[in-house]
């Protein structure tokens, strides 16, 4: 790719639980198509993408879930978005449910290069929610229940010349994540999300689930001299609702563009790699302006502890 | 002061390079009285409060400097301010020019609480700028030049029972500060700033000024579950426009309350400390979501630099 390229986000309208892969990826195929229409040469899919958001269901033994998860990238049925993307010579992002050889179950996504190669893969870290049912909710969030935390570190791969860090939906929220992945000289930060409207817990003002979406997309891109697309599983699921607003993000932390509805949308906007370069080198040189002898806490600490003592005249 | 208290920041105009003290530290006993007039028990001051931001003047001579720094705190002139504050049972946050008795010179700011003890002291990190002479300039900001990297790292402080972390304006832009402090227990970060419309080699649209300064304290507030407060020096100084903007935003990354004017301006929100708490049980449990093993690049580099190798099948 060249400095300036079109990027695009591919939102997915909600899949049912009785909507087979076949479907689903009839529908990733068609949202690729039209991203080529608007040029792009990469295309954003979201989290858990080729089924319903399965974490809300209960089951007591894992295995029960087995239907949902891929054993094998591109699957059979997947192999024809594959196929497409290389023909139209388009690299793309796409989350799903891993099942490894030996057993283990991720929350993961992948890089695919132009030429239909996978050059990436994440599985996800900040893993939401709980591990154990909570009686009396209209949809659980069990993602701790039903995959492991990531054993891949936020890695920092290059697609076609370009650098794309990758992270998964509750990852975009945590600071640590965009810096982990400039740090490594990441161009773009590409993620998918399920973020449902009610989570068990969450005291959140409805109209607040949107802002703090994008306000921790803007924050990242921003913060990190990076562009940050960000595509979403949207709209009802099931009885339960998703949240919208897939969009990508300039270094300057604007919205440059965002999806109008809950349903199958594809938006585009334009990357400048040098736009990117120019928040390097003022406001954001970290080689000039950080000091990471005072963050040791980042690392020494995980849960909220008691002040260090400060000595002061 | 209660789990709910009122918070008030005071915006302060621009300050010409003739103003004395004196008639400075009489408009900062202003804008306190009118902080308690609206109920406030704690009021945020600005960065390098007393004088003219003079990080925009050459000097040569570092010395020559001099008049702009305090030697001790309270200084004569800003007694008065301590004597009112205490007489109100006010405590603040004010941000000043520090020259220790052994010459170092740090941009630093203070707590004091509500007997006018002085509870807490910063001396600022994050010094954006420059540390020599730029040609051609309407502005230098020597900010580079003129402080040493402070030297007592992020501290927390209690304050009449309160929970307060500082920092200092270009700080805010960096996301490690207030997760430092939140890993510290902090219930309010508080902050002063003087932020230029124009930076040298900074190529923002002017419209993004406003912008990325509110998304920073959003951000900060929303992804540590902290309260934060931040006080500007503002409008014209000398030929130089500061952006407006002071605000106080709430755990759920919402500005509650904001400066409509470029002028000493007062603004108050209530802080409820126990919305906090509920953000702090669910989506930022630190405790139950953070991995640090994955952040050791934020205190092992300082730059950006190559990606790390990652293996997968």
């Amino acid at each position: 790719m060249d400095r300036k390229f079109h990027l695009a986000v591919a939102q997915v309208g909600g899949i049912q639980p009785d909507e087979d892969r076949s479907t689903v990826v009839r529908r990733l195929v068609d949202l690729l198509d039209d991203a080529h229409r608007q040029a792009a040469s990469f295309v954003v899919f979201p989290e858990l993408t080729l089924t319903t958001f399965f974490p809300r269901y209960w089951a007591e033994d894992r295995d029960d879930m087995h239907s949902f998860f891929e054993t094998e990238m591109p699957s059979a049925e997947v192999k024809s978005l594959f196929d497409r993307a290389a023909e139209l010579e388009i690299g793309f992002y796409l989350g799903y449910a891993e099942l490894t050889a030996d057993g283990r179950r991720y929350n993961t996504s992948i890089l695919v290069d132009s030429s239909g190669a996978v050059v990436g893969k994440y599985r996800k870290i900040h893993l939401p929610g709980h591990a154990e049912r909570i009686e009396g909710l209209r949809a659980q969030h069990l993602e701790k229940r039903y995959f492991e935390v990531g054993d891949l570190g936020f890695g920092v791969f290059d697609v076609d010349g370009v650098k794309f860090g990758m992270c998964l939906c509750n990852d975009r929220r945590w600071p640590e994540v965009y810096r982990v992945l400039a740090l490594q000289g990441a161009d773009v930060v590409v993620l998918g999300y399920n973020t449902p409207t009610e989570v068990p817990g969450w005291r959140e003002e409805p109209h607040a689930k949107m802002e703090t979406h994008l306000l921790s997309l803007r924050a990242g891109a921003y913060q990190n001299a990076v562009w940050v697309a960000a595509a979403g599983k949207s709209g009802d699921e099931d009885g339960a609702h998703m949240i919208g607003g897939s969009a990508i993000v300039a270094p300057s932390g604007e919205v440059l563009a965002k999806a109008r509805t809950e349903d199958d949308e594809v938006v585009v906007a334009e990357v400048d790699l040098d736009y990117s370069q120019s928040y390097r080198e003022s406001v954001f040189n970290f080689e000039a302006h950080r000091r990471p002898e005072h963050y040791s806490l980042i690392v020494d600490r995980v849960g909220r502890g008691e002040p260090l003592p400060v000595s002061f005249d």
